[in-house]
């Protein structure tokens, strides 16, 4: 008979080796140990304020506590797989050092309620490292923008040309959304910084626990209101891996305007040697492996969403084990998000940027067709109409192979007789992202305003 | 040619018929009507106080919209697949009405960002809509356990028997689940609420525009920072969709225990009528059907979701047309949302809860096990052994058919000399639920706390 | 009372109105109600054949429901709500028709075989359309690619030109994932054609069936070896959502291609007016928004494949209505299932390909790295060498902003002595291709090799 | 500058250590040392018989690969991070091990099409592990079937009682469900052994390479047809993961009943200890841990799905970096899949079915109500009416809290007069199931016959 099992009293015989590595969940959830022992210490002293056990016991444990983590830090913790996961090493190693008043401390709780505040402060240590990766590529976004206010490049919609924008511009596009990332991230936080603790198993206890005191010490926000809801609620987690999901889409984003900018036909960037790799049989490669793999790793990561939300999908009250599953999928999650989020940054610190080649690339696909059009309207034409006939304006220049601004004066009024010589002007490339300085346009004085909203949001928030 | 188009300017021929099925938006984009006219007639208040086009100019307009929408909801309007979508649908017909002015209402403006206002404010009219429905649906659960404070049911983990737990401890435990999914939605509003409108193509626009005070005008927090983002960002799509997997998985194991509870095996509800349906080949049968399709349900919303991400990843800047399928998920998703949180409400109004079987199921599978372990902990055992001499007592009482409770005092004594006659009082079902007052428990006053804080948190909602 | 229904016998109340909304199939099942018919109508003379009914009472059924199919499809059959489904209506109708020996029809029989069998011809007919539609495509990008042997462009791998290729060869590597695609449907078809009927409610029936015939006449390969598994399975539907999903991703990528090769810094490609789009506000835009929508649709395919999916996790036996929802996502998928594929052959026939443009791009990125290396190593170097003095080369050529084919046979010599005149032969381009003739190589003759199978393939499945 | 990188020649400097950890693969794809091994034995004989090198060369690699592979297997192998992946690693060794010649292995083969091969053949060889698990499952459960052919159970639709069936009945269909595994398994098959071996990095090769008979020596079927496609397709793992999907849905579906069955309110099964595990706090507990992760672990497979579908999505040709992230996924879902297979047929190979119990819940629910509808057709009413009639019988006696059989003649007549003595043994449960022998029905006969069905299905396939 195992005697190693804490639920083993009742068992003629232990669980089979298979069934033992199937259910084992220390191999992974050991990567929360500081959580289950700061977890445990407020428990602990709570006990003790209570009065539940003595002061000095609670000292003991807290004390006991330290010396594993200690262990655990130091490497000489020995991790058993018969204990199957993270609190029971964790509570056997305690009580082999402090002795029997180690089994005090799972006095008025369950595993059910202490996984629940272990992972709870574990997402939100992660999710709180998460704010700072994407805040500080939001920063390294707005350094890069800052001083290409000036340089142009086609802004395309539908992958199509359509008007130019200032580069600045285009990088804080990104910015904005990694700051979205980050506030989504703080209304997440406030819902995983509920302790479950009190729940016990599943319906409170008869030990008169103070939860409200644990939560405190541990820095949440309060503790749930129903022990059921509480033991068995992975809202939490669902909330993480779908902020999650959000960052690689908008990180796949990027790494695919990244790839094809690569790409010598556009050319706009040169990724540096760190960030790139190569080819074992085409010597001339450097490629975007980097870029390319984040976008890759964002099906990960969508796939632990996916994962979660499957796993809820009919669960009847209250913890079942399937509950287990909740932790590989975040932590693998978890180690995606926080290296895309620093290598991304790694990687815009060391990009060249070709603006000589963003420029040249303005010539095509008719990006100063708005302005003809903006230009007509001023001239009088309802916008439908002047659209009309810059379409023809289009078209003639089309089968030139011309520019707009190529065309001559003469050939331009023949398609509508109110245009004069001022529309030279309105053509001008850069002129067009000049104008354009309403709020959140593209124009230099919009984007010194988007530089400086988000450089004060990034110190109030440091 | 199609002169129907409104880029038709440029093209020798229109699209293909089976192109424009394909393309085609009207038929489902619609429903967004009233937001579009919404929209629309902040825009061009807008433009008349900013003088981009005169007051009356803008009054007209205002007026002509009013008009198409009165059209729309008589069913009156006639819809034109060759106009793609509601937006060109319902401008071409405010040219029919009002005449050329009608074409200043896009000054300064694209769909591309037309359609993000638009889409944003329907998105939010219908999170709104759901927060109703789930606050009712948490009301009804609150109703539907007061009164059930010493109804007394086997509380499980992994579908076992673990301790009592009250009917409406169980079911508050739903009622914060719905509490909780009313909270995120107001998270999600916060950045549902901001208005793209200003970004018009993607870069912003020349004209003067004051892109707040048409947010302001239609009851939002703010506009974007970032023009490029604007017109790109689908973040609130996916959050809305999020949110609402959230509430499907919620119903989703609220159904799945009244369909084993509605098993005459448990019997513990009864269906009314009005929520079950027949057989075509078993005369006898009552199916929970509603709540069977609500668990099925549960995939499509999700699929939604998966579908939504999977749109968003690798998207290079800004609007491509891949956006345009944001739409036909959310509407699916946002039907059966709505009706799923209305049904499960009436579901629950006309349910009969057979609490004469819920109490006589309390026999069954040694709920009090726990006690017995807490009473061995007060007589001065640590918890795990007082948890290993219990097991040896329930091995005991199953051996003999029995209850814990069933055993006699030598039989137990025998287990640990410390049980004295006591025990029997502990020992008792209800008694273990009264007992349980630790914040968030079962026990009745903590019940009672708990629907007077869910009345409270409905009654500063409504 | 209802007395609509086909159960109601034993109701006191019908149910409500939000809940018939909520439980209503026949708004989408009605699609299926030609495969309704003919299951039917196998079904009906099978109980001819084997004396449960006459075979007047089966010719007459049989004729009943011929003139309800007419109804149907000149459009005089008036659906019902109340009657649920595409069954119920039709049942229904045929009764009023022939009289009361249509209630005989559904002897031996209960609408959870019915529908499966229902189901199950309607999936096989789609997905035999489906292989015709992918078939086409196939056909057409062989004869895209026919004539485009000698064309060369660059082969890109991580998006960075890597060797040239053919453009006929690229074309036809889209045409094999097409063919997989056709010949994966005939898997997924072997397990569509098998019938459930016999199985009844779940359990068999007591009448003397002869389900095998039924089988038979409607042309499906065989019946269920299980009743309980025949009404509750719906891994057929998952296997046409994968097969579905599978379509959609390659359509998604070649889209990718097509999209970003109307780029005009690729510029490799021209889309059709017919394909194309503009813009309302940019007179210019030629958009690829078929190609587009038809990357966004491949979300939705893949969001009905995960709907499917959540859906039969964790259901128990047997028929649940859960399964009602099988429907919806699949009649979603196959439209766009099928109207992507068509539409791609369209958007290929008419698409200019700029082979000047393609060759011309031949010259940027050192495509002809990989032949120095392998002149290399037939002078005798390890690959693993010659792969190292190649990178020596390129960064050569790269800092003098030239080609390969520009370094002087000085320059070559200086990395390697053993490189001479015949050198210049091999860095040629095209040679580069033309000596790629292994199998599935890109070389003139492999590819002709291609075509010649694949227009095999094709010639045999038609 | 780091000299260990095979493509380091064009480099100044390395890449950055966290860049090498994101983009390291050899943690995991070295558990594909061995098909690494036995794909690279196959190139380089071929390499032999073409005379591109020596006959004594390849026999030099081929036993210089058997010493590495012995020391990888001994765990004297030193695994290098620096060498990124699996197949630098092993060929470094290899040529420390052999020296120069060692370098020759890689001619004509590129990592594009070598890790192609290698993974096919991984994949190869886990499906066909998954296929003899699911066939010992298959006959696990038809073990456990036979002898049950006479024990009754209600047999549910919508998880309420429909017809009695037999237990024998009730596991053969999940054996049905898996022998479709087994069966679509070897469909996936026929596409996982297509070898893309001779596609070099995307293109062919120049050397004159024969890759069918490489494809001959590692026993798969056949070559790509296309070398791009050969270096960029992943439909095989797609298909591997949905096949993996379909298996763990069936075993969800299975493990779901067995935890509603362990529930004291059904008590249909107990679960053998060493299947169980018990809680840390209640000490009656006997949970169906491995069933409930068994379910949960449903979602990281569906995850793993749903993640390589995204990866798909719009990648444009040929290989892209994204792709390395096909192995973690296929591996993590391999894992899983073999274990549940195991695990689910050692659980049942232990399980005690509670026959007794079983057969006492047939009489709730009125699982004879078919049989009396059925009588009143064989007595001349249409079935629709029988169906009526019978609702009112049913409602009669659950008023009276009596099953139909208990109902008196006299009663029984009222409804029907038509009804006669001989309707006792019509109504009972037992006989009911006997009756139903149409194939696939779950009458004794007709479960012999599946009996025999799968028996000699599983003979032919050992």
């Amino acid at each position: 008979m195992s005697t190693n099992q804490s639920w083993g009293g009742r068992f003629a015989e232990g669980p089979r080796e298979a069934v033992a590595a199937y259910t084992d969940s220390q191999t992974y959830d050991r990567a929360l140990y500081a959580q289950d022992i700061r977890g445990s210490q407020a428990h602990a002293r709570m006990l003790g304020r209570q009065g539940v056990i003595t002061p000095e016991e609670a000292e003991q444990i807290v004390n006991g506590l330290d010396a594993v983590k200690q262990e655990i830090e130091s490497g000489a913790f020995v991790w058993k797989p018969a204990l199957e996961d993270v609190h029971m090493n964790i509570e056997a190693r305690l009580t082999e050092i402090i002795g029997d008043v180690g089994k005090k401390l799972h006095t008025g709780r369950s595993r059910n309620d202490q996984v629940g505040l272990t992972f709870r402060l574990f997402v939100a240590d992660r999710l709180t490292a998460w704010q700072q990766r994407a805040a500080h590529l939001c920063a390294t976004l707005v350094s890069c923008a800052d001083g290409h206010q000036d340089d142009i490049l086609p802004g395309c919609t539908h992958m199509q040309p359509a008007q130019p924008v200032s580069l600045a511009h285009h990088l804080l596009a990104y910015a904005w959304m990694f700051r979205r990332d980050c506030m989504r991230l703080d209304d997440v936080l406030r819902r995983v910084r509920i302790s479950p603790l009190g729940a016990a198993a599943l319906a409170g206890t008869t030990y008169p626990l103070d939860p409200q005191s644990v939560a405190d010490e541990v820095g949440f926000d309060g503790i749930y209101g129903n022990s059921m809801d509480a033991v068995s609620d992975r809202d939490f987690v669902l909330e993480a891996l779908f902020a999650a999901s959000c960052i690689m889409a908008h990180l796949s984003r990027l790494c695919e305007e990244l790839i094809i900018w690569a790409n010598p036909a556009f050319g706009f960037v040169q990724l540096s040697d760190g960030y790139s790799t190569g080819s074992s049989i085409m010597p001339q490669k450097k490629n975007p492996d980097v870029a390319e793999l984040m976008r890759g790793k964002t099906g990960r990561v969508y796939g632990a969403l996916m994962g979660m939300l499957t796993i809820m999908k009919g669960l009847p009250m209250t913890y079942n084990r399937d509950l287990q599953e909740d932790k590989e999928g975040f932590l693998d999650a978890d180690r995606t998000v926080d290296a895309s989020l620093m290598l991304m940054a790694g990687m815009l610190e060391e990009l060249t940027f070709r603006t000589d080649r963003m420029r040249a690339a303005c010539a095509r696909g008719f990006l100063n067709a708005t302005e003809l059009a903006d230009y007509l309207v001023g001239k009088g034409l309802p916008f439908r109409e002047a659209h009309h006939v810059t379409g023809h304006a289009v078209a003639l220049a089309e089968k030139q192979g011309k520019g707009l601004e190529d065309l001559s004066l003469a050939e331009l009024q023949q398609l509508d007789a109110r245009i004069t010589d001022d529309v030279y002007a309105v053509l001008d490339y850069a002129a067009a992202v000049r104008r354009r300085e309403t709020p959140a346009g593209t124009g230099p004085r919009s984007v010194a305003r988007q530089i400086e909203q988000l450089r004060t949001w990034l110190q109030e928030r440091a």
